[in-house]
């Protein structure tokens, strides 16, 4: 176990901090709240956001660019909507700065104030619609079917990096419908969207449900969502999909006209996911020793490690990983040869296991005499000696073994984890010495869900899809209910 | 000649906006000087920002993400940075809303005022040097190669959508170095990437210079550009590379321990293209029928309209094209088939030539018969019936044509409007009859170049790399001059 790190079951929060400081994913910044994305963490996120542009795109989403800024008034304008934004929100007022009169640096020029404060985006739906407002006439101009990539800014106090930032990255999908059923759909395929995206890429298993009325987003008629499950046993929403209904429609007055000439409001969706799913991605995976990437999502799939002595020996090793470094980029692999001079074979060994690098292949004279490399997973750490014959066919196979394996883990305990409670006695218990999510019969009143909050700290986190039908009484007040839900404590 | 569109020679600011607006690049948004960047627009910046992003990774650059925000004090550390960037930003001084205890919406909440506004990025060398100090001990930890791709905002009052707008996107390099020489050379590399860019790519041709101090970035020592012509005889700066000196080094107090273990300070540079690139590009070879893309990074290549009658004739063309946007795309080729039953042909042609796709393909009952097609290029708006039989290679071929046929065009507008001027009147004369850039001699003075400015609106734009050192006298004061600058009035 690498001395650095602080252990999971030392301080579990200590340990996520430790990784995502140590392994060069992001850092804090002067500005409260507001975090930086180290190149590591962003080439994650790239290969994140180009994954999930890829599926937008292949749906029939396009991308576009709506402003930062949102007109105060316009948040007002959905009733639902400004009580869920308007208390976390930075408010530009003034547009220049001045020299300070009494020479003490710059100061904010009073005469410079803003008629009209402007929000800086918590997210887009209100200066979004207000421009659907001049593109939609008729029943022609629709579906419109845009994304957008963008930073949001929602006022945190309580900040951690990735998992609750005042800034953040991340997409948001904008569409506009003709009728509730198409609009409907769109809210499940993007669930199934970033439901595949999590469970395929990320190897991070999640479960799709729909939130209750306490947990949706302002404004929406329904939030459906994918929750996943940290090894702390706390949950995590990674991703929500929100069928709006005509809300957004009616606060801004979009209309069509649809085949029979008639005046309809428009149907609208809205979904996203964020930087949030780099926290979800650490806390899913990782070890002691540092972080484990799923390969397909990996910035850097493999590492090449020489051990040597001496430049002759060096000139023989590079001429052979050239070779297969060569091969490696023919077949797609991310490869890199780290034949840095600076550090030891031993320095390199941990940085990489530090930084979760899938495989890591150290090759010395030795090997080069047998015709074989080490081979390192970092997810099971076994090591084994492989021919160098056919070596790219083993590592793309090692590289699928690896992902599925994380897979199976993750959902392995996942699965082990969703546990059933039946009396008020065991909820809480399992709560506080298990953990995951405790799948529990609720009366449907959100009084009582903010009860259970307020004793436990856990919350719904989702009334899963295709929910098993069951008469039961709710955990807390013993009132009928005909389903379970599944409760956690969450991030 | 398209009725809807304004042309050139009629209103040029008119014809930008009309191609801007109808082209489907844009739009203006509910917050003053915001613009709203459409699909078709934004496709054209992907397309952009990955070949850029490819350009820079290339030379060894990685992305990452650093804070919207900067701290207030942060602007003042570096004295003609302050100068430069305090009077248009956007300052945030609230981070909450409330009910209006009146019940008139909501206000800005008084006692949710921030200790320290915060400015919302102009810029980011502040944020960056400041974030720098705590990754840069060592000579090891240098060079640091970073790139941001983010948006940015620099308060407009006339604003022209992607010209001059309050919120643009783009992208910024900042690196740090050991020594002045290897930032010199950074510095020197990126100017040549931007300009490789906007030749290649845009097929805008370009004059690489330095710029005045007048015109120099606030905080750099040197300020090194790449200028474009535009089709009204108006220059536009196109990308901009700083070198950074120790400005922002000692601003932030970021040292380095060489390898004598001695302390230094780190030396920097910084490099920036924007979405005004996009204007560039559409006022460099739009028509006043629309748009014209360059090939390269055309969001869409090539569109292919059917033309027939009945259900049956339109099967028998699907087949046909369906076979060829196959191989289309198997070749790189961005294709459509346009088969959309809702429009004409003729509105077809009308609507691809205005968004200026390189390449329109129509077939017929006629064309099938005879195993051809009508291929029109938007460049020179040449028609020609061209054979099925290798068809993909013609097109690839024709694309390449274009490209490289835009260019020439373009340069040889540019080149024929780069003229001497040896007396005041010629320089006067020259500006308002004829435009483009303006070859004369400058005294080297701040005083005399913003003479020059007040009585002609001219700034100098460059002074060219390489230049020509010749003997003569100040345009406007007669005094002794070295070489040649180029004026222009600009964007």
């Amino acid at each position: 176990m690498s001395k650095e790190i602080t252990s999971r079951e030392q301080d579990y929060s200590k340990w996520y901090n430790d990784l995502i400081l140590k392994g060069g994913m992001a850092d804090y910044s002067a500005v409260k709240g507001c975090m930086v994305i180290k190149p590591y963490g962003f080439a994650l996120w790239e290969k994140m956001r180009d994954q999930l542009d890829k599926m937008f795109k292949d749906t029939g989403h396009v991308n576009a660019y709506f402003p930062l800024f949102i007109p105060k008034s316009f948040l007002s304008k959905e009733a639902a909507h400004v009580e869920g934004f308007a208390k976390e929100c930075a408010v530009v007022t003034h547009y220049r700065l001045k020299n300070d009169p009494d020479g003490k640096g710059i100061i904010v020029d009073p005469e410079a104030k803003l008629e009209e404060e402007l929000i800086v985006r918590p997210t887009s739906e209100t200066i979004i619609w207000n421009t659907y407002k001049d593109w939609i006439q008729s029943y022609r101009d629709l579906p419109l079917l845009i994304n957008q990539w963008a930073n949001v800014v929602r006022w945190e106090m309580r900040t951690r990096l990735f998992l609750r930032t005042t800034e953040f990255l991340w997409q948001e999908g904008h569409t506009a419908h003709a009728t509730a059923d198409e609009a409907i759909a769109e809210t499940r395929q993007m669930l199934d969207v970033y439901a595949e995206f999590a469970e395929e890429y990320m190897a991070v298993p999640v479960i799709k449900g729909v939130k209750s009325a306490n947990e949706r987003f302002a404004g929406a008629v329904d939030t459906f969502c994918i929750e996943a499950l940290m090894q702390d046993g706390k949950a995590l929403q990674a991703g929500t999909s929100h069928f709006l209904g005509q809300n957004f429609a009616k606060a801004f007055d979009v209309k069509f006209s649809d085949k029979e000439n008639k005046l309809e409001y428009v149907w609208a969706t809205s979904w996203g996911v964020s930087t949030r799913l780099i926290g979800a991605l650490v806390m899913a995976h990782s070890d002691d020793d540092g972080l484990i990437m799923p390969p397909r999502i990996a910035p850097l799939q493999v590492v090449i490690v020489p051990i040597f002595k001496g430049p002759e020996q060096k000139a023989a090793l590079d001429v052979k990983v050239n070779e297969i470094t060569k091969e490696f980029k023919k077949a797609g692999i991310i490869v890199k040869y780290d034949d840095n001079d600076n550090n030891r074979p031993g320095w390199k060994f941990a940085e990489y296991e530090m930084k979760g690098v899938p495989v890591r292949i150290a090759i010395g004279m030795r090997d080069l005499e047998n015709n074989v490399v080490e081979v390192a997973r970092r997810d099971t750490k076994e090591k084994k000696s492989v021919s160098l014959d056919g070596l790219t066919a083993t590592i793309t196979q090692l590289l699928e073994d690896i992902q599925q394996s994380m897979f199976n883990k993750a959902k392995a305990y996942r699965d082990s984890h969703i546990t059933p409670a039946n009396s008020w006695e065991e909820f809480e218990k399992l709560l506080d010495e298990k953990g995951g999510f405790i799948s529990a019969h609720w009366d449907g009143t959100a009084e009582t869900e903010e009860a259970i909050k307020e004793k436990t700290k856990a919350t719904i986190r989702c009334i899963p899809l295709n929910n098993l039908q069951e008469e039961g009484k709710c955990i807390l007040t013993g009132k009928p209910s005909k389903e379970r839900v599944l409760f956690a404590r969450a991030y």
